[in-house]
């Protein structure tokens, strides 16, 4: 009963840790109305081929008169939730790529995931932020992840519940390299921040992406359009 | 813009923390199909009232294939969320009120409102944790709300949030006396966790929302069943 949980965009980072903790572990990846929709499609059809256990919480329908995470997240200026911002077109660590984040994205997904741990048995919630995150993201980093860990622990006495990040000092070509010595399906993930049909190319995670292979000295087999 | 918000469950504790604000202040509520469903139309009712603005986040309908945050607490054994799970009667502070204990929860509707919070231009998050609750809730106590303070911090750089838990060391008592020194409307506030016409009067929360008005020394405008 006690399999860990990974939280699973369907993107790199996420199926190598994924990979890394097979064939005993569940996913849980969430619906927020985010514009990669697609990163949702992937994250279904790689555990639906692999047999592992997948749940998608809907975080993006309500009642007449009620609202939906997705909704209160809209007025947030960011161009994953919001149509009317244009996704960014450069290098990740640009100060621009902040368009880019979900405003408290991160804990949002952990608190639930800990929370369908404790429901059902679980111990042991993973989360694949990387090195390559920080300069962009601050709930990637350790100054966020250390105190939430404990508040985690501290605020589940009754049925503890451990949050880990092995990844968060990991760079993206690191986990490339991990992710082709076990054999993680790395040419099914899906990175762009644009969600069209191929991988645009441009966006700051493809452009990450690409690197990240270079680097890694690990062929590349995305097909990008530019 | 810049509102602080109070998560407001309609309760004798949060009712009285929103007074404390008023009027600047706007309130979010959650509906995770909690069995104490007239919370959430209380807390609509003061807020129409009184013109607070307020929403209430729906985390209990999903599409199909899809799941929603209450269907992953139905698998919890609490009282709260599982129908089929018996609501205890007695004193509050017995190891019997564990059976209503939703995993998580407190950091899950925090974070959702600190993503609000940043969405929205508000700097701060209020939720009205106390002393009284630190026996049976871990996710009540100081030790769970300060490294969340910090990862709340820490988490949100750009556009800094702060989280604030002012009764948490504040008996129920004091609660109430703080609650009729300001005219917080009291009466209007719903505690009983079975949701009946009238509040039960037996249930952990209906014992001490009794025994808080005797202590505070306050009339209890509280219509009981027994």
């Amino acid at each position: 009963m006690s399999k860990p949980i990974v939280l699973f965009s369907g993107g790199l980072d996420s199926t190598v840790l994924l990979w890394s903790l097979r064939p005993n572990v569940k996913a849980i990846s969430f619906d927020y109305n985010q514009r990669h929709y697609k990163e949702l499609d992937t994250a279904q059809r790689i555990c639906n081929q692999y047999d592992i256990e997948h749940v998608v919480v809907d975080l993006a329908m309500s009642e007449p008169g009620y609202v939906s995470l997705a909704e209160l997240f809209h007025q947030a200026q960011s161009s994953q939730t919001n149509r009317d911002v244009q996704v960014p077109e450069g290098h990740y660590a640009e100060e621009s790529m902040k368009a880019t984040v979900v405003p408290n994205r991160n804990m949002i997904m952990i608190s639930i995931a800990v929370g369908w741990a404790v429901s059902s048995g679980s111990k042991d919630v993973y989360a694949a932020m990387h090195a390559g995150d920080h300069t962009i993201y601050p709930d990637c980093r350790s100054e966020f992840v250390v105190p939430l860990q404990q508040a985690i622990q501290k605020g589940n006495a009754w049925n503890i519940c451990y949050f880990w990040a092995p990844f968060l000092e990991k760079t993206k070509a690191e986990i490339v390299k991990l992710g082709a010595s076990i054999h993680a399906p790395l040419d099914q993930t899906w990175s762009c921040y644009k969600g069209g049909i191929l991988h645009c190319g441009v966006c700051g995670t493809c452009v990450e992406r690409k690197e990240a292979f270079q680097l890694a000295g690990v062929v590349d087999p995305t097909e990008y359009e530019k």
